[in-house]
């Protein structure tokens, strides 16, 4: 193959084409499963990352760029023949300036390396998604990554302050740079983040990060009904940001019965953090629980750091302690992800659930729900054509769902191969479609031949 | 002429075709003046503007639209013929919801009206440029404004959550949503924010808002030298954020008597901002003066809403109150807007004050000091060829000096016209040519006859 007879001497050892080396690059979180990798490509460097955008783009070899493999949409597998190219070897933190309150990183750093980098110097880089363990910065970037502190600060696009790039061609460009604000044409920035590597490939990011809250108490609510549960985050959210404000239903507690022990008639858990200096927690803490004690079974509260930290665990660990719920060996995991305005969480929560019933699914539901954003843990069986079908019903009730109440049918998995199908269905539902073919002329512009990550997002 | 033939059924009053009502749209804030408009459109519904904008794609007729006229770059001025379409009509509040976090406004609302409105549910939507008694939503989020309190709350792009726009051929389409957050495919909000009416015509915009703090504390600090700002500003900004972090010089101050009086030795003020809980702003206010003592003549700090308010609105009226220091009737003020990491300040500043000097430019310094936003008012006489070469000379000082240090040449103000040299300048010192194309590029697909304001950021 010409392509690898030119990659080889630039990359040596670091050009993958052994079968048995390639089929675990055939996967990332998701249920699917890519094409065999014609090679795996390891880049060290911008240089190498040029150098392989140019040769792929000379051959018209699609090209698709995985960073932790932590995609839950197929975002990170072949589409078609083609190779992969893993952004892991390129893992270091560049740059550290506290004054600039930003940090520079390639894009195969993980995130939890990140957090732990970062909290030496009091420091953090708020997008949290469940999976920092293995997301990196460029993966995360490419899904416009959210989890658990988006109720107050955000997701990730409001955290990356500028990229370096290497097109499809293998042109290195410069979106943005270090300062916190500029205006200066098109962003280009932004236009990168969430785009699923289908745009280019990004080998820099200069990142905004935030001191530490000094004080931090986790507060517990044990209810009955969803609607509760809405009601009682809308009342909160009318003038309160809690830092953090997730909800579980009971499947997902039985998933962390050591984490979390919740008392009789409890269908549902909501988890919030009030933060702030030392002396203003405490009063935000009972801000909050006054108005959850309205809803709740019982409210328990901790600022122990261990007691904090095994909760937090346990909501962040829900992918895989459900995992262990399921009835047969060959059962998958299908993760919903949807977001609504918070207004209409109280309905549509209702909606979904009667849904997952009607559709006689078996399905945990928790999520981020101060930012409206709701998952569905849905068990499936691959091999059962018939479950399946439930089970692609059931994800379509859901989006519909989060479309009819003003909402989108990706909150923060982005689309993949998983949802290219539901986003032309918002797109439609909203008169919408010219956007959709806007989309795909930006496209054309950064990757006319179509190789980076073909088949990803749309068609 | 069939254009306005064509248009006039549908808005009736509101087409202006006299010449006399025409000539105050041949101006912005800016120092450049217009083309006398074919005619001046004020639509009163999106379903005028898609009117408007389906008939001048039809005849090829070159659009401005028009929100405040508050740019100081020349990007709210007609470049060629054409018309000028006026948003100022659509200038309603159309929703409200605290629970989302959410008002959804009309293009034409004006940010103080904006302010005032949500000032009633304690709430507040952080972009404040200066010029907010004029800026509408759809100006502001056209050039990305910042203002004094971006150093903690960011600027617009990160309080925009959807648009809807019309694109030049007169479709209508959605960029986002109510939501605060959303992976669907290419940030075509993002896209928007900053692109000075040159991709589409903003209809309605969803904005985040957030809670009012509690409590403000206005610090402020005199010193004698600018290395003591900048140096000042970067210890600050290492581990506190404080809501507002502006600098002015002694030509500024003294524009200002009234509101601020200085000690002796004074050259330079910074004006801080600690706001928080009731328990904590007095801690924060003190951690703050601490600092600044350390650089500082003098420190002074108010709690007091008159004194507050006073010295906030000395400093958003510095452009007004610069432009009476004039030593000419005829004279103009041209500013300069540019930004670098905060952690370059100190010597970007110096360098500043150095080519001012150099460049025998009369010209007050201040800005955003928080963010790394640096103003320049400068003295110019537009009908003495010499006097405005050495201005020229100054603004392009000015913006090699932000890009030597790694910044840009606009901060919040935009390119215009007054920037679009100094934008190729910037991107030809990076090696990003190719970023300059692919605007282009994104422009051709959103306006491919080019209708939209013709000659704004790129020829």
């Amino acid at each position: 193959m010409e392509f690898i007879d030119e990659i080889r001497p630039i990359l040596g050892k670091y050009v993958i084409t052994k079968k048995e080396d390639l089929i675990p690059y055939m996967n990332d979180a998701s249920y699917f499963t890519g094409e065999m990798p014609q090679a795996v490509l390891l880049p060290g460097s911008t240089q190498d990352v040029q150098n392989i955008m140019r040769i792929a783009y000379k051959y018209d070899v699609p090209v698709v760029v995985k960073g932790g493999g932590s995609s839950l949409t197929g975002s990170s597998i072949l589409k078609t023949e083609g190779v992969v190219m893993s952004m892991l070897r390129m893992n270091h933190i560049l740059d550290l300036n506290l004054n600039d309150k930003c940090v520079t990183a390639e894009p195969g750093v993980r995130l939890d390396d990140l957090e732990r980098f970062l909290e030496k110097y009091d420091h953090f880089y708020p997008p949290d998604p469940a999976s920092s363990r293995a997301a990196t910065v460029g993966g995360s970037i490419s899904t416009n990554a959210g989890g658990l502190r988006g109720v107050a600060y955000g997701v990730t696009k409001d955290w990356v302050l500028g990229l370096e790039v290497v097109l499809a061609d293998g042109t290195l460009v410069k979106f943005g740079n270090k300062t916190l604000k500029r205006s200066l044409g098109y962003d280009m920035t932004a236009l990168m983040i969430g785009s699923e590597g289908t745009l280019g490939v990004i080998t820099k990011a200069y990142l905004k990060i935030w001191p530490k809250p000094e004080r931090t108490a986790r507060i517990l609510a044990f209810l009955r009904t969803i609607d509760d549960a809405g009601r009682a985050i809308a009342e909160i959210k009318e003038h309160i940001i809690p830092e953090m404000a997730e909800f579980m239903d009971k499947i997902s507690l039985d998933s962390v019965p050591d984490a979390i022990k919740y008392p009789q008639g409890t269908n549902y858990a909501l988890l919030l953090d009030a933060s702030g200096s030392k002396e203003t927690v405490q009063r935000r803490k009972e801000d909050i629980e006054t108005i959850l004690k309205k809803y709740a079974i019982e409210t328990r509260s901790t600022m122990d750091e261990t007691e904090m930290n095994r909760i937090y665990q346990a909501r962040k660990g829900l992918y895989a302690s459900i995992l262990k719920l399921r009835e047969k060996e060959g059962e998958y995991i299908v993760i919903g992800d949807i977001v609504v305005p918070v207004s209409e969480l109280p309905s549509a929560l209702k909606e979904i659930e009667i849904a997952r019933d009607q559709d006689g699914i078996r399905a945990a539901l928790f999520g981020h729900i101060g930012d409206g954003n709701i998952h569905a843990n849905i068990f499936a069986d691959l091999s059962d054509s018939q479950s399946m079908e439930r089970v692609n019903k059931f994800m379509m009730d859901m989006a519909m769902i989060s479309v009819r109440h003003g909402g989108s049918v990706s909150a923060e998995h982005g689309i993949g191969i998983e949802k290219k199908k539901l986003l032309v269905e918002e797109m439609r539902f909203n008169d919408n479609m010219r956007t959709l073919e806007l989309m795909k002329s930006v496209k054309k512009i950064f990757d006319p031949k179509n190789i980076l990550n073909r088949g990803n997002i749309f068609d």
